[in-house]
């Protein structure tokens, strides 16, 4: 577990297809919720909760409607890329061992967040750095993670009791994998490449 | 540097005061930016730029804007709040060795970004994920990062040459640093204190 770095940041992946199901122990999961619990946040604001799902029914629900979701985006395709969709696998959320649900709270630590009168957007950013967090100490444990986004926040509030105000930003599937792949499914379907870093690397202006 | 995972994510800080200005040589720069990078993104997007900055009258011209909206936050507080953001440094932009600002472009990899059909938002969370690799692998190689959120994102577009659409979403003054702080600066200036990772822990509901 101790590898390098830079070893799970590029061995990360976005797993669809590769959940076991097999169980989690309670004390990597913790390991794994306090790494994304470290996070940086604007005005140390701390605005991420996390819940963890188990449960059949609620995941069952969840799954249906981003199905539902898939049909919507498939029927915005035409052509070449709506035969690669066609094969390509969205979530893990039946498969794998369980999902946890990151949410941002906007009132947490106000009125005058340190850092956020200017950005109103800092402390949504703040809860997507808990979940890079996550995602790299699950991989450091050998777990994968994939980012289901075929949803509308509305019906997971609802699903999951969140209070108005209270936004979901990221349904994330977790659990032991078969492997994690060397390339990223997008590029072995052919829906997109990887872009080259110097592209995207300016030297003091754009 | 092939510290454990864990070590990296805790030890993380968001440096203010420490910065040496020393230099930091090339590769170091690159494998940081390689992780940053590698992070995930809705439908492969990818949809981050890097604009490495190292000249020093763009580096004054922000701290200057920097140090305005300090006095507009600063105007919004009273009593305590105010005494104790009197203390705080909120920025080491001329300390640092230079700054990396993060953008997000909301048309790279569309129109019909996988993913994103039902969460508009979703490219933007893309682009934090850069964000936390940045800040770890930065981490392991024993440099400071320095999130600065007091400006304008208009100010900031305009002094970088960042075309329309395009959007900046962090500033990141990187760095060597004499040292990282055990607590984080707010919390040992008494603005604000750390929550348990319990009280953020929900089981299968909220």
């Amino acid at each position: 577990m101790p590898d390098s770095i830079y070893d799970v940041i590029h061995r990360r992946r976005d797993v669809r297809g590769e959940f076991t199901g097999e169980p989690l122990a309670d004390d990597v999961l913790e390991r794994v919720l306090a790494a994304a619990h470290a996070a940086p946040s604007v005005g140390l604001s701390q605005p991420w909760d996390f819940v963890v799902i188990r449960d059949r029914g609620i995941r069952s629900e969840f799954h249906r409607h981003v199905h539902e979701e898939r049909e919507v985006f498939a029927a915005t395709l035409t052509g070449e890329a709506a035969d690669r969709f066609a094969r390509i696998k969205i979530d893990g959320v039946l498969e794998s061992t369980l999902s946890i649900v990151v949410t941002y709270d906007a009132d947490r630590g106000g009125p005058a967040v340190l850092g956020r009168h200017a950005i109103a957007d800092a402390g949504l950013y703040s809860a997507c750095l808990a979940v890079q967090n996550l995602w790299l100490a699950a991989t450091a444990e050998e777990l994968g993670v994939g980012w289901v986004s075929f949803y509308r926040e509305e019906f997971l509030g609802k699903l999951l009791g969140i209070p108005d105000g209270i936004r979901p930003i990221a349904w994330l599937c977790v659990g032991p994998v078969s492997r994690l792949s060397d390339v990223p499914d997008l590029e072995r379907h052919g829906w997109r490449k990887r872009r080259p870093l110097a592209q995207a690397v300016h030297q003091d202006r754009w």
